[in-house]
């Protein structure tokens, strides 16, 4: 249901008040008053961010995922290629420039799977799950503050790092749950 | 990768400075101040969250979901039943408690599925997601701030609700995506 029939919904919550707390490079943080359903107020805590893409990239039948120090979880993890947008970016573009900038591929084409939120209790962020299996060398280029390191893994070892916890992160499994399905349907 | 060998890891950030930002009821925000891996230093925003649980339940075949307006997205969304872990709460126990509170359906066996960090270039989350299908009558009982309406739907419909938006959080998709693994296979 999107935002317009949202308002019409028996449950939605009108702001009241809207508190900004933080404005960051990534994220920023307001706390909303609301009106309930059932005429009281409550706060709603929302971390505002602008959406990020994926890429489900397939390499002559493998699974290009890059491995990075992830802060928030002081953990190394192994996730398919992503990246926020850019403000007034389209998602298409900017998952063709993720992919190209962390694994230095080009996509010849390239195919939206998917749109997703991440964690819908407290942030609006919106993850585009494209695919492709169409590439040509390219050239990496990381951020300044970006350290990672690129490999083509195949389903089974993708399997196997799921059970070790090194794949960990909702867009990977997703992409790796289509992955299996795809390898025995023919289709996503 | 966990977080003991992380900080073994060549692209480990070591905290410099924890600068905390916002304290709220469900999440709360810091700036960390880290070592990059050049010896250059950087800020990463870091949303501090408890962890949450998700159940993936079916009553005679069916899938109990829930749906309730979600502020953050400003959407009325239709999501497996799901909730934040209570301090010091077992993740089992969380998801025998949130499954009953929300859906009436109490579980008498239940299984771990899988674990999941949502959006780990910003936040801590991890979902531990739980797989029923043995229901007995419960109570519903919903937190004062929450309205939410339960319902059954067969794969198919799950489907439908997928293309027409109405299911669209990450947790959600990840348990559609193994039912129909499982609808194929037998097994998760």
């Amino acid at each position: 249901m999107d935002r317009t029939d949202a308002k019409r919904h028996p449950f939605y919550e009108e702001t009241i008040e809207t508190k900004p707390i933080f404005e960051g490079r990534m994220i920023s943080l307001q706390v909303d008053t609301v009106r309930l359903p059932n005429g009281e107020t409550a706060t709603r805590e929302i971390v505002r961010h602008p959406g990020a893409v994926a890429v489900f990239a397939l390499l002559e039948g493998k699974l290009l995922v890059v491995e990075q120090f992830r802060k928030p979880l002081e953990r190394v993890e192994v996730e398919i290629p992503a990246g926020k947008l850019e403000p007034g970016e389209d998602p298409e573009q900017a998952a063709l420039r993720e992919l190209e900038e962390e694994t230095g591929y080009r996509a010849k084409s390239i195919r939206h799977l998917q749109s997703f939120a991440t964690a819908p209790g407290f942030t609006e962020e919106v993850i585009h799950l494209y695919y492709t299996d169409e590439l040509t060398p390219g050239k990496v280029h990381l951020d300044a503050e970006e350290f990672l390191t690129c490999e083509a893994i195949t389903l089974e070892q993708a399997e196997a790092y799921i059970r070790e916890g090194r794949i960990y992160d909702a867009k990977t499994l997703l992409a790796v749950q289509m992955w299996r399905l795809k390898s025995l349907t023919g289709a996503f």
